[in-house]
């Protein structure tokens, strides 16, 4: 995330930018969708800001929030519904409440919208009155329902987007009214406490000029970044970009209805310089010029499908004031010119956990010129910006259930925890999920046998885009290989049985069971003749090997953070497998392999693409973003390659279970 | 002046930003090098902020400052100068003071300074103890002087740019130490409190490897923009522009010792679109393109003087972290993109007071990729920049005598005041002072008569470049003017006299007095034969008559301020004469043409290019700055153009004084 989302918590009341700082520092991932029952003091913050007690009527419910937060922040961050259709930015003067015991001092807005009598009665909009102590708050009932979408892992999110429209309808300026422009505009948003940039004061006097003085403004948490003639509320977009090694995906989201538009996805032209991270840095590394293509190809990646979902979604480009990235720390790096080389070797360091403020242009897309880019940040070199989107698309922070996120890859990104505390580390888990150091190993793509099926006389193979096989992703060789444990053709140190114990346990299979030169192997699927294995899809000895390692550097990453934290596998409520293999692995064969802890199977969860999730997140509601942020606080990193005891420990976890 | 500018008064002591804040909002201009006697809260400022009585020992000097500024601003502001040769900066730790009574918290750059006794003895760097109530504070006597320059009108300028550089050495990260190349290098500059650019982070990584942890922070106010290699601290910075519509001047500043490095100017190169601003704002009117043309050829005339400057100064363009710029309304807007039409036209406005951050590239200067532009901003469409800096250099602001500031030109702009307040206003004066609108005209170059001498007898010139003369520049047909209406042969209505009344009056001239088909004209020098008046260098009756329209504009304005002021003339204490033409203007004959109030000679001085000069003190102290941008709160702005008793008054001031 990057740091002009400091401020973001504040977004259009920027009012409240002490105190939203405050609950940034300390509170932002934590007050939530689940009710705490007990103070949430006890999250051991005791240095934090001032919490107030906000009973909310007719519902009874009681809530503790920092001081200074809005009631309307204060409520739908408690899941208490109030009237509103513009989010809390002040535009729609719909989140009307009533206070109940001591009102705050009525703000600007507060005048326009109500009667002197009604401000006696205590009559607030909810997103412009302070929780400056503890309060009884009437709710009135609903009239429209807040605009939401469900995003993420069952995260509702109430839209409250960074980027704003107001249409304004202006005097013109005379003799007796000599303001400028730019204060003629502002004055008319006198209930934030905006700064412009250049690219506004550029078109201001030609917008009010070619419209008769009905502009619209377009604000980006506090900052004026366009003056567009005409009313043009009703059109603001945002492109929430999943930078992944492999695969890069990017969402049109409508940020005035918090509904996608457009989805697109490419590969990441990067593919050429290497699979995965390691060897595009050691590509950086031995060639100045590689640094500066690399970063080329990742943008051109990102323009050609910010251009693609424009297209398809009717938008024009200068009609994107927003977009948010998330990615790994190696790919976040290069896709904004920094030289990742220090990520690459020991100790492995990140330029910055912090990203400065950066803008849609500083990532090649062509968005309105000002439009920011909002970057995820990274934990570490190896717990990316991906990993920070996706804890705060699976909600991890806000969860009372202690949970294990591991996003599987060639790096394996491994969180445990709660709302109360959160432990990540990163396990090297090579690129055997990825489907290469495999033989027959393939990219999950048309050809790859992605489900297989096995009983003691019959092999089912399910293809990727119906085609004949021709190799084996992911999710296929975990298949094959918790299989042939499963028949027992596998014995649980990872050896291929003999062929006459095969023959005995599984009839039907015992034919695949063969060799090539002098390698064991399993044929999954005949290309050729039956019996010529070199014309085959098949599995080897060595790469059931490969997967054992992968399996064990990830149990082992897991194992040390349950210690860490003093618990054990079955403290787990829930695994949130994460990423798209996770989306296409079985959760009772993460089980058999020993990749996820033995828990009930319901347990285990395919999270699916939560770094794009979290990126769409962002771009919808600034206090998610600041929840994102707030992250980096949160999360302790336990880094595993400096811990003598890592070796041992990782050779444990090599058998298959029981 | 540039928004960030707003938070340069806390500069470097960030922790002051609140108190900062306060003080440019209503006393940056104020306090100062002028002693006031009495409290300061006479200026009026009622709600203005908490202000601390402090005793300065041994000097006994007693000064009133807003509460939360630091010692060494306090005592800098008001002339008492302590040990500093970083300028407040927090880096050379040798503004040591001893807090008598009550002493502040002691600073983290307290506890690195002195020992613990030190510091229970009361002792301080003054530039991070804040004066938060009433204080005695002992200085030391001086062993180093505190770096300053004279710059503007006898203004003592102490160093404090905006820009500084840090020189680090780090410790290398390690598996126990992975902060980030960022985090490690904030963490070296914890009294500041520092956001980064993403330049910087691009740069961090390389820079830190580069030179074994050794680097230096290039900071402009609170932004981190550079991490350089090794030890460049002594190497950095600014050039201060002072853009006219005609000439166009740069001065290169080594911001680490106050001093000018070069100096070059050149004619701006918007010439071939007209002489005056109107002209190049009807071009602009007329073709869609110009702007963009006009736009490109400020910027050229600004990088073709900074690359000349730096060549001479033998400074890559990349040492240069900041640049200011003065110019008027119209160029200011042309040279950022904005279209300047509606400063063209009734009702004249701007399209913004308070200019956005900019950098040195917007316009269109090659520097350090994140250098900063300090652009001052204007009061009105015809009170621009130029005049804000100009008065910054002539210490308006805060004299206590009552001042008449007057910068003569096709539009002359005309501030009268003193420091509890100040009047501003434009008058259309006119090109005559230009050499436009002139028969035998020019600009003042080579060939131009600067200077006429008349008695009854004799006639002399003095022309520029000693050449032979070919045209009469404005300070020369001011001196023709008076030299005439002083001998007669004008008469005060401004008519030629007969020629019996020329022979009579001055006999030696007479032969001069003739026409030009029907016009009179006075011959100045026969370029061919004389007699041949048509090959001459003359000044014609019509001649006259423009002069007279512009001088007259002129004393409307400055007497119409008068009347606002309920002044009169003889209040005046000084007149300063601004910009090129007025140093060519002798007082003498600024006060025999009546374009300045009738005080004695003495009081009138040329004050140079202060323009200029406002520009290289923005970049020399954030404080000055700070004064400059207060400056648009303090002036109050009389529109001219729809006084109804204008004309009347016009009339009233066309004669020449008796």
């Amino acid at each position: 995330m990057t740091l002009p989302t400091r401020s973001a918590a504040a977004a259009s009341s920027n009012e409240n930018l002490a105190s939203s700082n405050e609950y940034l520092a300390g509170d932002t991932g934590r007050a939530g969708i689940e009710d705490r029952g007990e103070a949430p003091d006890a999250d051991g913050l005791a240095a934090g800001p001032v919490r107030v007690d906000l009973l909310f009527e007719p519902s009874g419910r009681r809530v503790r929030v920092p001081a200074g937060v809005t009631l309307f922040d204060a409520a739908s961050w408690n899941g208490i519904a109030i009237d509103s259709t513009c989010g809390g930015h002040g535009t729609c003067k719909k989140c009307k409440v009533r206070m109940l015991d001591a009102a705050a001092a009525p703000s600007a807005l507060d005048i326009r919208a109500f009667s002197a009598e009604e401000i006696r009665d205590g009559w607030r909009l909810a997103c412009r009155a302070q929780a400056a102590g503890d309060a009884r708050v009437e709710v009135p009932p609903l009239v429209t329902r807040p605009k939401a979408a469900t995003v993420g892992v069952g995260r509702q999110v109430i839209l409250r987007p960074a980027v704003q429209k107001r249409y304004l309808e202006l005097a013109e300026p005379s003799l007796a009214d000599q303001r400028s422009d730019l204060e003629r505009v502002l004055a008319a948003l006198d209930d934030l406490e905006l700064r412009a940039d250049l690219h506004a004061v550029r078109s201001v006097g030609r917008a009010l000029r070619a419209a008769d003085y009905h502009v619209t403004a377009v604000i980006v948490d506090d900052v004026l970044i366009d003056v567009e003639p005409g009313d043009t509320s009703g059109r603001l977009f945002g492109i929430a970009f999943d930078l992944g090694t492999t695969t890069v995906v990017a969402t049109l989201l409508d940020l005035s209805t918090a509904t996608p538009v457009a989805v697109a996805s490419a590969l990441n032209r990067q593919q050429p310089f290497g699979a995965d991270v390691i060897t595009r840095i050691s590509a950086a590394m031995m060639d100045p010029d590689t640094l500066g293509r690399l970063t080329a190809l990742a943008q051109e990646t990102l323009a050609d499908l910010a251009a693609e979902v424009c297209a398809a979604g009717e938008v024009d480009p200068a009609e994107v004031y927003e977009v948010a990235l998330a990615g790994n720390a190696t790919m976040t790096h290069i896709v904004l010119g920094i030289d990742p080389e220090p990520l690459g070797v020991a100790p492995f360091i990140l330029a910055t956990r912090l990203l400065p403020e950066a803008l849609a242009a500083d990532l090649g897309v062509a968005a309105h010129p000002r439009a920011r880019a909002v970057i995820f940040p990274p934990f570490g070199a190896y717990v990316g910006g991906d990993i920070t989107a996706g804890l705060l698309a699976s909600g991890m922070d806000r969860d009372s259930r202690t949970r294990l996120f591991v996003d599987i890859g060639t790096n394996c990104e491994i969180v445990l925890g709660n709302r109360d505390w959160l432990l990540a580390t990163a396990a090297p888990a090579g690129p055997a999920f990825e489907g290469a150091a495999i033989r027959c190993g393939m990219r999950a793509a048309d050809g790859a046998i992605e489900v297989v099926t096995m009983t003691p006389d019959s092999l089912e193979l399910q293809v990727i885009g119906d085609a004949e096989p021709v190799g084996l992703c992911g999710s296929g060789l975990v298949d094959a290989v918790t299989g042939l444990v499963r028949l027992g053709l596998l014995d649980s140190s990872g050896r291929l049985v003999s062929e006459e114990q095969a023959a005995s346990l599984a009839p039907g299979l015992a034919g695949r069971l063969t060799r090539l030169g002098a390698e064991r192997v399993f044929v999954l699927h005949w290309l050729g003749a039956a019996g010529d294995v070199s014309r085959s899809v098949y599995l080897s000895q060595r790469d059931v090997r490969e997967l054992q390692f992968a399996k064990a550097a990830i149990a082992t990453g897991w194992h040390i953070l349950l210690e860490e934290a003093g618990l054990r596998p079955a403290d787990i409520q829930q695994v949130l497998l994460a990423g798209s293999f996770g989306s296409y692995l079985s959760p009772a064969n993460a089980i058999r392999l020993g990749l996820v802890p033995e828990i009930p199977v319901l347990r285990v969860v395919s999270a699916g693409n939560v770094a794009g999730e979290g990126a769409k997140m962002a771009l919808l509601s600034v206090r998610e973003r600041a929840g994102g942020l707030a992250l980096l606080e949160e999360v302790r990193y336990v880094e595993l390659s400096d811990r003598a005891d890592f070796n041992d420990r990782f050779i444990d976890q090599l058998a298959f279970p029981g």
